[in-house]
């Protein structure tokens, strides 16, 4: 274990958190909230802490998966307990845990709030929840790889570690290319929606809050109604961004360089767009009694479809009132997630395509007596160690959740709410159902299941393996 | 698709189901009740048709692994549209369809009922349920194997699309003596038990009925109370019995032949035994506060961890009023299930080894870069299509477990309610939670929902394959 090298790392996460931290004193400053100076402190504070941890390069800076893997935990545990002092530095989150949860939340991007009413929250906090979601969207290491000056092939390691899919560092081979054109698509489609939604007479602080909101596919708004309060007009440029930043970016870079119909030819994009309508006609349908228009009927499914299947988890209506069908459809997309290579949480489209191929595949064999062939995605052949590690996330995914709720279960909530409180935050999507559904908040549970439900959005927005990695005992010994 | 040798094997299903019909005539001979008249009508009549459908034995009597999927799974359909006639010429049930769900649940060991009172049934009809468990426990099929002469290499397709679990029937290599070991293990431990009943003075009726429902992890009681109204010594003796009858009847084999410390050895039976215990005294400390001694509570609950976990479904108590953790608890027990080659349900306790072994593997070869090894299993390396064959069972429970809630998410009734009727027909355990807990009944679902969960009940006994086999287009091309 490299141990130096990994504590650069968290250094330079530490000095880039600081950085962030001065945008909220400007928000503040423009309102003139005195809070303003709460996160003026706390960024100088961590600035100067991760230059100090940053000042000598380690002369051996390796890194190899196992190291990537603790680098890439550590430097988010780092993220969440850094950006959780501002909140009870300024008062307004009286226990560290709670603010914890809030930040943690915001940076895995899964916008579960443990408040009730955040109107009353300032400018100031309000901008950093929202601007957490951007930064943890697309993932800060991924940022710092471009800022830190080194060898490529050790960073692929952190990269890798940190991606949300399996594939998406193939976009061009070199490491440092495919993050600066993650970069680019991620900020100019944020830029596009913020003109948008301006252009539809959207005060600017919520849209801007709002897009980052979308853009990290997190779910922080910043009314208590979320996004209900919003016209019919801008709840659509919602939806259709939610859906765009939900789809592998591995689609946009095609489209930019000219290979359109080699994107609309993507496997993964195409189930994507049709699980979507399926279910927001499905959904329609079941809940038309209790809307005045099909306008609205389908307005509100489909935004509520893309909000849950993105994991991003605004929302315009309490679908926790929907009936039982609708809602079983809800959870079901809260399982399947957004597309790999996405901002978005969850298993992952494509990981449900492999298994559903590799199944197709066994059958066959049992029944035809076959012989063994490769799996294709979108005609390239996957080799046999993908498949297997698919497998594997998908067990410690449904082990992680079981355990998961046996824990909150000593809470005495319904199963219906533990279910989906799981759900949602290993998916880092935010509303549930019963309990913590859209109108309700996750402030009841026990400081444990706060400390699982943490645990559950940071392992699920790094895709398990880093998180559960530090409780593997030979990730810590000495030799390898 | 040899479609003659499958109507023979048909042919003799009913034969042999006819004269089970006997039984129950008998049984309504002694009661003097009017009712056996029925049965014994029944009983000739298919015993007639069967014997005319067995007249001639085909002059291809070749079985590949397809043709036997279709005769296991048209069987059981056989089976149980046969086997609810009675129900429905006694007048006991009105619906037929209610009647073939009641008599599914019986052949298929699960025990789930549609009739909330069942202690108006005559004793003719409560045997004839009860009954149907045991004979439904070990299989119709490897029963009729033994009556019909023939190769055993085709037999062995048969045997082992029926036989619960992946290896059962690597007992003895001649599959005709490993069917007729089976056979003896079954009938001498149900013999054991009804004597034993006896001797602590329960009534012969109740005891031959409880048997019959234990042996074959059934679950139909003939009180409405289920087992509530034995004696504490009786439901110890029957809390025994059931956690023997969910063990791999491999073990009982290995102890006759003297075996005895490689029987104790198998890593299922400790994995299952270590379950049971941990369950069991988690669930003793979370229900407590329910109890007046220590002893009632750890007898509630070893007894209900057993029933739930072997998938029997008998209760002594209402466990839709324990708390959420014990009956989140259950609820796991639900789809883990008892052992393979057992005559319980469920995932079984082998298969989620394996999945732990290979997810194990997966995981060291990707950290340590290691070579690819060999699963074991009780020190034997397990063949790589068995590991992927387990896979896709897997993958096919969750499957067709998300597209049964589906379904029944459309009859409106709570999340808990579908989740647990589910698992409960699925994994042939009998009672759920909430709407179909131990004190409710399966009588309030549509029709559409009750066709469902019949699916389920023998998709459930047959592990999946036979029944979804029926869909898969390949099935019936007339190649091959």
């Amino acid at each position: 274990m490299n141990v130096s090298m990994v504590i650069y790392i968290l250094g330079w996460v530490m000095k880039v958190e600081g950085a962030c931290m001065l945008l909220p004193c400007f928000i503040a400053g423009i309102y003139r909230e005195r809070q303003g100076l709460v996160y003026l402190v706390c960024a100088l504070c961590f600035l100067l802490l991760g230059i100090l941890l940053t000042y000598k390069r380690p002369s051996n800076d390796e890194i190899f998966t196992k190291e990537g893997m603790v680098a890439v935990a550590g430097s988010w545990l780092v993220l969440s307990f850094i950006g959780a002092v501002p909140f009870v530095a300024t008062g307004e989150f009286t226990r560290y845990i709670d603010a914890l949860f809030e930040i943690a939340s915001g940076f895995t991007t899964t916008g579960a709030s443990i408040r009730g009413n955040i109107e009353n929250l300032c400018h100031a906090t309000l901008f950093w929840r929202s601007f957490s979601h951007w930064i943890g969207g697309m993932g800060v290491l991924i940022f710092v790889l471009m800022l830190i000056p080194g060898r490529s092939g050790s960073l692929m390691n952190l990269m890798r570690a940190e991606s949300p899919g399996y594939d998406v560092t193939k976009i061009v081979p070199r490491i440092r290319e495919t993050a600066k054109i993650l970069y680019k698509i991620y900020m100019a489609l944020t830029l596009v929606q913020i003109i948008v939604l301006l252009l539809f007479k959207m005060p600017w602080f919520d849209a801007v809050c709002i897009t980052f909101g979308t853009a990290g596919t997190g779910g922080f708004g910043i009314l208590n109604s979320s996004c209900a309060a919003y016209t019919p007009a801008q709840q659509i440029i919602i939806t259709v961004f939610m859906a765009l930043f939900g789809i592998n970016f591995a689609f946009f870079y095609l489209i930019r360089t000219g290979k359109i119909t080699h994107a609309f030819k993507m496997e993964e994009v195409r189930v994507y767009v049709g699980i979507l309508v399926a279910a927001g006609l499905l959904i329609g349908v079941d809940t038309a009694y209790l809307y005045k228009t099909a306008g609205e009927t389908l307005r509100t499914s489909f935004f509520t479809v893309v909000s849950i299947m993105t994991t991003t988890g605004f929302s315009v209506s309490d679908f926790n009132l929907w009936p039982v069908l609708s809602k079983y459809v809800l959870i079901i997309l809260m399982c399947i997630g957004a597309c790999a290579g996405s901002t978005g949480g969850g298993m992952k489209v494509s990981r449900l395509i492999v298994v559903m191929k590799e199944n197709r595949r066994t059958l066959r064999s049992h029944i035809h007596q076959q012989g063994v062939y490769k799996i294709r995605m979108d005609g390239r052949a996957l080799e046999e160690s993908t498949v297997s590690m698919i497998n594997l996330f998908l067990f410690l995914y449904i082990a992680t959740f079981a355990l998961s709720v046996l824990v909150l279960s000593f809470d005495n909530f319904t199963f219906e709410t533990n279910f989906t409180a799981v759900a949602a935050t290993l998916n880092n999507i935010g509303p549930g159902l019963a309990s913590v559904g859209p109108m309700n908040n996750y402030g009841g549970f026990s400081d444990l299941s706060k400390i699982v439900l943490i645990f559950d959005m940071i392992a699920g927005r790094l895709e398990l393996f880093p998180m559960l990695l530090l409780f593997y005992p030979g990730t810590w010994k000495k030799s390898i």
